[in-house]
Order: structure tokens, then C-alpha cells, then sequence
């Protein structure tokens, strides 16, 4: 008999991203890619992680390579509630609990509060990776629109009066309030506050995704939802991705120890424990008080090279088009005049040996095909002058 | 307003495992524990991954801490693959993704396949970490007893046939052929032939789990159901945490090309990709032949030991108690009388210094109350001898 593969509803869900098959063309030769989110590997503290990892092997091989708790290991949930308290977000390892990358997070939170058909609000436009997993879940998302001071809290209002109206009460509110991916922008303090009261008085749950918090290029560092909160009704996610180096692949899910203990037993059944090997070295790393100066030298590194694409962008842009003014994170958001489609620069970006993203797949809703994102903190200054400079003459060219 | 969680299906679903409570009482000091299923540490060798760990960051830091493709690493798919041709498991890169754990590849298969009510057969007993994720998505499980020679196939015909007059089709077969968890016995290869003919017959997918596969004592290896299968129509999940460390969490699925594809796009949404760094320090420890060595040294590390143990087994238990005699892997299985409760025993065990894991939670249908779970690979021989003998008088003063 024929093999007749029984998929689940989840498979029929599965998209794959758009932006991922775009991203193959930024492989041509000669390109400059603005395309995805990666950290300057200059930045990459190399010898301390070797240095680290033999100390690590030295004195402790036989824990570092064994299985460890699913929880974390007790050295990294201590050494992670020190360096959550040096950033003002207070916690206690009983409110953490380690994950293999934030978009981990993001899949334990989901399998925890999605079924089919549940409704989460969330800002457009938001992370992919994000909105990927979600839609994973069958999750109803509803979108609210982002200005330059973040969320729009109007606009919160209605969707969630209009949820009341349909009997329907979301699962939680997504938000990522300090340098957004991908707009780069930040919610003010203002609204932060107006988020939390308008959460409280309709008994919702906030996640607040944090991955670039650290990467203040001004020194202005607004206080968390998390902290605002003291803890309650937020869970929030956060990553050394951004801030050090994605390819350790860990995070980390601060959240009541009630919400921990059940992403605790559904990590069980995820991975069973994240890395005791990576989770060693990056409490070593972390208390050697060595994050603090990378996190000082991606801010040195970024900062001028967020300068250099806005003054870029100033010189060489059409007047029609906005983008945002990020003050910290990797990202600068464009949006061209609504009849024009990104998609249809893209080919001829290419062309001109520059790439970026396409704005629409960070849209619950699929609109924003007028939008595209611009990554800084990979390419170098040069890069930056050079491909910003093709790409005006790109969309010079088509919008005439 | 009060918060109130929107939980999903999937929260009401989780149980907290009953053994990993349990297992906290094995810390109490002086307790020799056969309970878990770790490897021995002393045989982790981690001067050759120091080593390594520096040469791959001094040569290609930029890569091994920056993000990599979902699918894996080049290098290590190259790695795996001549790994698996070298084991007589044919595949080609395009069969495989690096997945962050074996359990992982559990969690991919299940999202894939299964949906709430969901039917799959499953061996009973089986590994408790698959059932844990099987029944966190709703599966209806339909256990299949083993005897010394594995799966029982006319039970196997006879769940099938109830299921084909119920009208309900199963996902797939879940199967460990090689030196299983829990039981340590191994499916004949008469069994593996029949097996692959009644799913080819039926139409059914094939689950191969293969964590012990490579640690045979007595140097004889059967060939897969994958190889038997020539890839058509069996999954197959990889790791190298028996036969070498866990600590790196890193494993694969051997499966269809198109298969392959759905999985790599579930994954993005589950952890984005595994570690580089950990992908690119197991690939050149592969690379340069180091794992046969490991391989051989565990073979000759634990074969002493279930010798060991089997002998004291004989030396000390009653005569009404039956036990496995496995060639390979890390456990033993006992059977108590009928009315003897594994459970019941656990705790005069502790009182005497000596635990293990019950084993009803390693039936899918909550039955074998009367068995339990040795391990012998991680306790050394004078622990086994010791703690045997605990056992044994434990066991003795319980029966009269």
C-alpha cells in the first residue's frame, strides 16, 4: 500500500519565509546585503571564549558535558539574576528559566497559551520569528499599529473593545518595546505605563521580547514593562544574541515561578536542558564582568554605523520616502509611497548589487508592501556609504 | 481587573514526571543510584574538545558564534553523513537536520504528525521522554508488549486491525530496535524485516529511535529498519549523547528529502538553528576520526559493567524476579511479581542507600506497576556490586 504521510494541522500551517528564499539572492557575489539581523563578528571576544571554555573543561568537564537541569544550570541562573539586577530589571533565579535561544521562548510561551483560533494582539509590524511561530500555533493575530513613540494605545483600545464585542479575550499582548525589530523604534515611557494600566484593568498578560535592550547608543535606558510590573502579568524574553553573539543559542524567560515551573516541564519535552557545556562558559564569561565591556563596544561599534546610514539615507533618498531614527538596536525602517512595492525594488536592487528585507512578513495582516528593513550592524561604515548610495539610485530609477 | 491565564490544550495536558520527582531522592548522600540514564564521565574526552574548541575559534570564530542555517552546517552535515555511511546507515545531506538534541527531533515529528487524538503504536515499555511529548500533543497511544526479541509482531497485527475497524490510521510506528530504553533489548532480524513488511503492507510510517544503536558489546550490529527500508518510509533520530556526551545537546533526523524540508521549517520556528559553536567542535572531532575511538572506548567501559551487573543480579535477587539480558546499551529491566508494586519498594530502597526509576511511566497505558529501570553505565562496578546487594535485601525484605 502507498505511504500516506497523516499530517498534522500544524503542517498544513506551515509557511515557509519568504524572506529566507529572498535572502539567497544576497549570496550573489559583489552584493551589499542590509538583509539580515547579524552582529558585527568583529565584536566576537573569540579569546576570552576560548580561554573560558578550557577553564571550563579543565575544572569541570564531567558537569559541562553531561546532562544538566532542565531549568538551567544553577551557576547561570545566579550569574543571569546579577547581570538582569546590574541592568535594572530585577529577578530571582526562581523567575528565570534558560532556553536554547529566545525563539525557544517564543515556542514555550506559544504551546502554553495557543490553540487553534486563540487571539494575541501584537504591533505592526513585528519580529518574523515571532509572527512565524505564532501562526505555527493557529494563533488569530491582531495587529496594532506602531508610531514613533511605539504602540499606538488608541488603537490598542479599539482592537481590544472589538475583541470584547466578539466574546473573545487574547491570550496576551506581544511587545517589543526598546529598539524594535523592525522599525528600530521605542516605546516611550509614557505609553509603557499606559500599556501595563490598560493590561491590568482587563486582566491581560504582556510578553515583552527584549533582545536588544542592552544596545542603547544615548545612555537613555527606559525602565522595562518587566520592571514596571514588579513581575506581575509580564513574562519577558530575553537572548545574548544581540548583544554578544547569537551562536551559543541561548536565552533566557523571566515570568512568575508558577509560569516557570510549566515552561520547566514543557521544555522537558522540547530539548530536555539547554547545553551545560555553553551555559558553563557564558556564566564564567558573565562573571568575569566581561559582558559589560561587550556590551560597551557593540554600542561603540553600532552607534557610528546607525549615523552613518541615517546621514546616508538623507543624502541619497527621494523626499517621499520616511524612515525611522533609531537610537539603539541594528535596525532602520523604510516605508516608500504607498503604490510602491518593495518586492518589485528588490529584483533591481539586486541588480545594482544591494539587498534588504521586504517589509510585508513582518505584518500579522500581510500589508506593509510599501515597507523594507535596513540592517546597520553587520556591513561596515563603507559598506553602508557604498550600498545606501545604490539603493537611492534604485529607487530613483523606479519611482522616476 | 484579576489576571487570568488563557491557557491552552496543551497546558492541561502537562503532567510533571513522576520519575524526575523521584529522581531527587537519589541525592540524598550515600544513595547509590542506578536511576538515571547518564554516561559515564569519566570517558568524556575533554581534552580533545578543548583543543578543538580553540582551533575552531581561533580559525573560524566569526562563524562558529554567528548564526548558521536552520538545515545545519555544512561541515557537520558532511561530517554526519560520512559518519553514517562508516556505521553501515547510508544517507545523503540532503536526508538530514541537525537538531538540537534527539528529543528535538521528537518534538519536530510530533508537530509534523500529530494532532489531539492523533493515533500512534508505540512499544511498551518505551523511552518516557517520547511519551511525555506524544501525549503533550494529544496522542492516542496504542502500546504493542515486547518480548526478548523486541515488538511483538502479532500484537502489532492485532492493534493495527482494531484500528483499521475503529477507522482510525496511525501517524506512525515509534519503535527503539536497538538495546531500548527502557528495557535494553533488541529487535531480532527476522522482527525488522516483518515490521518494515507490515508497515509497507499497511502504509505506515516507521519512527526508528537510535540512541544506543552504536554501543554493541558483543560487536554484533543489525542492519537499521532505515537501511532495511533503503530510506523509504522510516524517520530515523540520531544523537550523540550515549555514545559519546550529551552536554552538547546536538543530534539529527535521518528522513526524506521532502520531509527534511517541513522539518527544517518547523524548526526555524522552534529555535531558529543549533549552536555553530557546538555544530563546528563536534564536526572536527568527527573529522578526525576521534569518535570510533570513543565509541570503542564506552563498548569496552560498559560491557564490564552490565557484566557486572548481571551477575550480581544473579548472586542477589530472588528467584521470582525476571530480568534483560542486554547486549548493548545502558539499561537492565526487572520484573517483580504481579502484585508487587515497584513503587512500594522505592522508598525502603532510599532507606537502604540504593534507587532506581520505577517503571510505569515508561508504559504509554499507565500499566507495569510491578516493573523498574537499572542503569549500569554511569555507577562503577564496586557501586553496582554494593548496590545490587541493597537491592536485592531490599527487595527480599519486601516479598518475605
Amino acid at each position: 500500500m502507498e505511504l500516506d504521510y497523516q499530517f498534522s494541522a500544524v503542517s498544513d500551517r506551515l509557511v515557509k519565509s519568504e524572506i529566507r528564499e529572498i535572502l539567497k539572492w544576497t549570496r550573489k557575489p559583489g552584493v551589499i546585503s542590509f538583509g539580515g539581523g547579524l552582529p558585527d563578528a568583529s565584536l566576537f571576544p573569540v579569546k576570552d571564549i576560548a580561554r573560558i571554555t578550557n577553564q571550563v573543561l579543565e575544572e569541570k568537564g564531567y558537569l559541562a558535558l553531561q546532562y544538566g537541569p532542565t531549568h538551567g544550570e544553577a551557576e547561570m541562573l545566579d550569574a543571569l539574576v546579577d547581570h538582569m539586577n546590574a541592568y535594572d530589571d530585577p529577578a530571582t533565579t526562581e523567575e528565570v528559566c534558560i532556553t536554547s535561544s529566545s525563539q525557544q521562548g517564543i515556542d514555550l510561551i506559544s504551546m502554553l497559551f495557543l490553540d487553534e483560533g486563540s487571539v494575541i494582539v501584537i504591533e505592526k509590524p513585528s519580529y518574523m520569528g515571532g509572527i512565524q511561530t505564532f501562526r505555527r500555533c493557529g494563533a488569530d493575530m491582531r495587529g496594532v499599529p506602531i508610531d514613533e513613540d511605539g504602540m499606538d494605545m488608541n488603537a490598542l483600545r479599539e482592537v481590544l473593545d472589538k475583541l470584547e464585542q466578539e466574546g473573545k479575550k487574547p491570550s496576551f499582548i506581544y511587545t517589543i518595546p526598546d529598539f524594535q525589530n523592525p522599525t528600530g523604534i521605542s516605546m516611550s515611557l509614557e505609553r509603557r505605563k499606559e500599556l501595563l494600566q490598560i493590561a491590568r484593568d482587563r486582566g491581560l498578560l504582556i510578553v515583552e521580547d527584549s533582545p536588544y535592550r542592552e544596545l542603547s547608543f544615548s545612555g537613555e535606558v527606559l525602565p522595562s514593562i518587566w520592571k514596571l510590573s514588579e513581575g506581575k502579568g509580564v513574562i519577558m524574553l530575553k537572548t545574548f544574541s544581540k548583544m554578544l553573539f547569537p551562536g551559543m543559542r541561548m536565552g533566557w524567560i523571566l515570568a512568575h515561578p508558577e509560569l516557570i515551573e510549566k515552561f520547566v516541564t514543557l521544555k522537558q519535552s522540547v530539548d530536555l536542558c539547554t547545553p551545560s557545556f555553553n551555559q558553563l562558559i557564558m556564566a564564567t564569561f558573565l562573571k568575569e564582568g566581561r559582558m559589560k565591556l561587550a556590551i560597551e563596544n557593540a554600542i561603540a561599534c553600532y552607534g557610528p554605523k546607525r549615523d552613518a546610514m541615517l546621514a546616508a539615507m538623507e543624502r541619497e533618498m527621494p523626499g517621499e520616502l520616511w524612515w525611522s531614527k533609531p537610537k539603539g538596536g541594528m535596525f532602520l525602517w523604510v516605508r516608500l509611497p504607498e503604490n510602491v512595492d518593495a518586492k518589485d525594488i528588490f529584483m533591481k536592487a539586486i541588480k545594482n548589487n544591494v539587498a534588504y528585507v521586504i517589509g510585508r512578513p513582518f505584518h500579522c495582516d500581510n500589508s506593509g508592501s510599501n515597507t523594507l528593513r535596513l540592517n546597520y550592524s553587520f556591513p561596515s561604515i563603507e559598506q553602508i556609504n557604498e550600498g545606501i548610495a545604490r539603493l537611492g539610485k534604485t529607487i530613483k530609477e523606479i519611482m522616476g
